[in-house]
């Protein structure tokens, strides 16, 4: 058997070794078009913020380690120009010397990944404007750095690519701003949970042009003005586009192979394409969404090395499935930790769910133990069945440990109430008692029990302020002059039972508090004494967090930019 | 309504707390024979070691603040002496001025907790002579070490207390040594994975005495001998007893409850126990395993406090259910952290499951991203099922992340095979693309599949070397050289195709390497060519750490203990 296997990252080079492994005798030969194989596509911004330091860290593996340990004959530099479905032949092209050849396969691996989405705009081929994907793309990044030390950088795209990079450019002293039409950083996260990222990167002198419609570049004084649409243009010493990634598929649709959603391949859950004997994984595949059913793009690292390792399985004659991807994933934010799974709000609204919510702000760990964090936690759930639908997180430690804990419950098909009886492991460095996932749980059971009932932000301004329903604040005298939503009035919880005659019963009373636990307890004593009652899911402390950006973004000079 | 509540810690506390937010009419008495409520007891340790600072932060609540928020009358100092159920009657005793009363009660919640093990052994009652479990005892601790500067400590026993104590008092500077008969430290562990533990400790100059009996107690020299059989004794300035603790049971004892394993209390899954309108929760009561579903004992806050809240909603007309506890548990071990959750091998051998493992010494993550740290961790299963039994991890950073994710796939009745397929959050400072819990699930279904057969640990003893067997390490050279077994020949991973013809295919031939993931390699590149191969789990630095330690244990003089 020969295996042919276009691309030689992720999903491609873990597929050639799970091969290998299974079928000793099997011919495999490698075509990447860089000049690295197997290497760490997700450390790349960190090789230009200097948190990485050795060139060779970058590259996992190296042509001669890899066929040494697995007799596979990576060949770099090598384009695939074309697939001959009837012929079972691909075209390869040698990119050092053009020589061009034929190569036959039993069995072919497409696994080309995805290309940083390239604007259509004037000026976008100037030199000092880049890119990141590959590892030459790192340094030549690295390298007009180093030469040239530019002090500023714009960076158009907001997403892993863009936040990654912006901190590692702060992090070399640079002044770095991110511009781009969405009003949210982070499109995986609903509005709401982004601020919070957008609080922590401007924290860290990041500025956030959000809103704001890149027309085009052009040179001036030494660098590039970016051009906006109805805006001065803003200026910097170079520019990186990290708008986004589209799935690499000429060659696949040259070939006449069915394609999806932004031209992906279409793929079964054995990883076959349409034509027999073609196989595809990683960036460049459309996939099931794991949680809403719908065909999805996620291109992530952890699906693509999952789906190669499937790929070559089923061509060494086993029946591995791919169950779906759910979109779990993490990002370094500064000192921050923000991570997601599943679907947020927005995209299960628009998937067509009715979903509710719950926002909490629980510790990293016990309270009483040094160096505890507060993270803020939202939950999304289906309403009518409770199943577990998604979950985003900010903060600092323990983030990724809680995500990873609910992304296992949703892979499990729990239900969000089910999340209370999770036993998980506590001692005072790790946890609380009551861990933040529990916490959850208890919270959504409460819903269930109707023993909870929820206001939320988007109810903030649409209360009426006529005197119809009481608007009521439980936190302390000090933490309500402080600062309060307007029309808000205060009695602190625990004087609420002695002065219950300040309320009027025949009034619904909407309570907030700083992080939600207080007026939880406040409306249980309300509800006790016979008044209908709702909880602010999140508590001032969201409500506030949440205001203060967007109000920042819509007011586009507090946000400091610079204008050229 | 009214409800008495014994016991005003983590399960009473925290039931207290929900009945009053379930019920804002009921009337609420909790007697807690300690002067402290809802305190945190597993923080205590951390109060000696000074890691806690302030008394204050111990108790999480007064009784002043407990009432102002939830209308509880908290009596600290009261102790409930005996239980009357055919009136509804408790007599408490004031232990501040000695009075006696009856109370009475619709409904009772026995939250009594478990008291420390107290060996029937002579010396027992030496004022030097210490143990932890109360606020109390901890002040009492403290006061001594403050009065006196006691420059040595023997802990009788190694678990929780035992281990967190010894950190403590080490990090005070004083000279520790922890006695016990078992020959290993936190029996949640199997005994090879505790051997990291032993390691860990002794690399922090905890000095183990394991597999010695301890006879008794003497004052000599203004210290402590403690008595071992057999044995000269070991002497201290002070001496902690940790050696367990044990049901406090004697109320329900006497009132006629139903008893269970170590005079525990029984309770069902709405937390009732034999009699009516009594419940129970927390350390003195009887819990299903959740794995085994053997009756079992787990004194673990996260049990106890959910228990506590599912009593308070059976009071109060809801119908919750307990779902057993699978003793999930994490602990700092200096800079190290172990944990587990399920069952462990050998309790899994003791209930009569027919079990395999898997060991694997994954990154806490990506290896190019710096800051990584090796686990290891040891994943137990049914074999005829694949059903995920349990996880024992001991390593640094990720260790607490990895067990929750397999403790929500045990409570999920996933099988081993299918952790491959969950779909965790990626970055390079948090994880690896391939996450340690989907590298446990490649390695089971590797099993299931018939493309990995292993041996394991105690098979190393036993394999014959009479050449009958081919027992090959297939690491460097130089690795090879640095320490191996005995018996093995080497020959490199990527030297091994070239030198299949120094094998002889008709013996089967046992794999090892440092990690498990080359003998892997290995044993697939000589499966495929027509031998017969197993592959050792864990790899030489498993084998080492665990025999290097064992070593340590039978040769009392290499564990530098200090003799009387």
């Amino acid at each position: 058997m020969k295996v042919v296997i276009v691309g030689g990252v992720a999903g491609g080079a873990t597929a050639a070794a799970r091969i290998r492994r299974l079928n000793e005798q099997a011919e495999i030969v490698v075509f990447e078009r860089s000049g690295y194989i197997s290497y760490a596509n997700c450390g790349l911004p960190y090789y230009i913020g200097d948190v990485i330091t050795d060139r060779s860290d970058l590259t996992l593996q190296t042509p001669e380690s890899f066929f040494s340990r697995f007799h596979v004959n990576m060949k770099v530099r090598h384009e695939v120009t074309a697939i001959h479905p009837e012929k079972k032949e691909v075209t390869v092209k040698n990119l050092e010397t053009g020589e061009e050849f034929e190569e036959s396969y039993d069995k072919l691996i497409l696994s080309p990944g995805a290309k940083p989405t390239q604007p259509r705009l004037p000026g976008v081929g100037l030199d000092k404007l880049f890119t990141l994907r590959t590892v030459e793309d790192t340094f030549c990044i690295k390298d007009y750095i180093n030469a040239n030390h530019p002090k500023s950088a714009v960076l158009a795209g907001g997403g892993f690519i863009g936040l990654e990079l912006a901190e590692n450019l702060r992090e070399l002293g640079m002044d770095v701003t991110i511009v781009q039409r969405p009003k949210q950083l982070m499109n995986p996260f609903d509005a709401d949970m982004a601020s919070f990222i957008h609080n922590e990167m401007r924290k860290h002198g990041v500025k956030l042009a959000l809103g704001h419609t890149v027309e085009g570049f052009e040179e001036r004084d030494g660098g590039v003005d970016v051009l906006l649409k109805d805006e001065q243009p803003l200026h910097a010493d170079m520019v990186i586009l990290a708008i986004g990634v589209s799935p690499e598929t000429t060659l696949a649709k040259d070939a006449g192979l069915e394609l999806g959603i932004k031209g992906s391949i279409v793929v079964n859950d054995r990883m076959e394409t349409s034509i027999s004997d073609i196989y595809a994984v990683g960036d460049a595949v459309q996939v099931k969404h794991f949680v809403t059913g719908q065909d999805a793009l996620i291109s992530l690292a952890g699906p693509a090395n999952k789906q190669g390792r499937i790929a070559a399985d089923n061509i060494c004659g086993g029946d591995s499935h791919y169950t779906g991807s759910q979109g779990s994933s993490v990002i370094k934010v500064f000192d921050m930790t923000a991570a997601t799974t599943g679907v947020n709000e927005t995209n299960a609204r628009k998937a067509g769910l009715d979903v509710d919510t719950v926002i909490l702000s629980p510790m990293s760990h016990a309270g009483y133990y040094p160096g505890g964090k507060v993270m803020t936690m939202k939950v999304v759930f289906e309403k009518a069945t409770y199943r577990l639908l998604g979950a985003q997180i900010v903060g600092y430690e323990g983030v990724d440990k809680r995500i990873d804990v609910l992304a296992t419950a949703i892979r499990a098909g729990m239900k969000a109430t089910e999340l209370k009886d999770l036993d998980l492991a506590y001692a005072p460095p790790y946890s609380s008692a009551k861990d933040p996932v529990n916490m959850a749980g208890f919270m959504v059971e409460n819903i269930a029990n109707g023993v909870l009932k929820q206001w939320h932000l988007e109810d903030a301004d649409r209360l009426p302020r006529d005197g119809s329903v009481t608007l009521l604040d439980t936190r302390t005298v000090e933490e309500f002059a402080h600062g309060h939503i307007d029309g808000f009035f205060n009695i602190p919880v625990d004087e609420l039972r002695e002065r219950l005659g300040e309320l009027d019963k025949r009034k619904p009373v909407y309570v907030i508090c700083q992080s939600g636990l207080r007026s939880y307890i406040a409306c249980r004593i309300l509800a006790g004494n016979g008044f209908d009652c709702y909880n602010f899911s999140g508590g001032f402390r969201f409500y506030d967090a949440v205001t203060n950006d967007r109000c920042l973004i819509e007011s586009a000079t507090a946000c400091g930019m610079d204008r050229a």
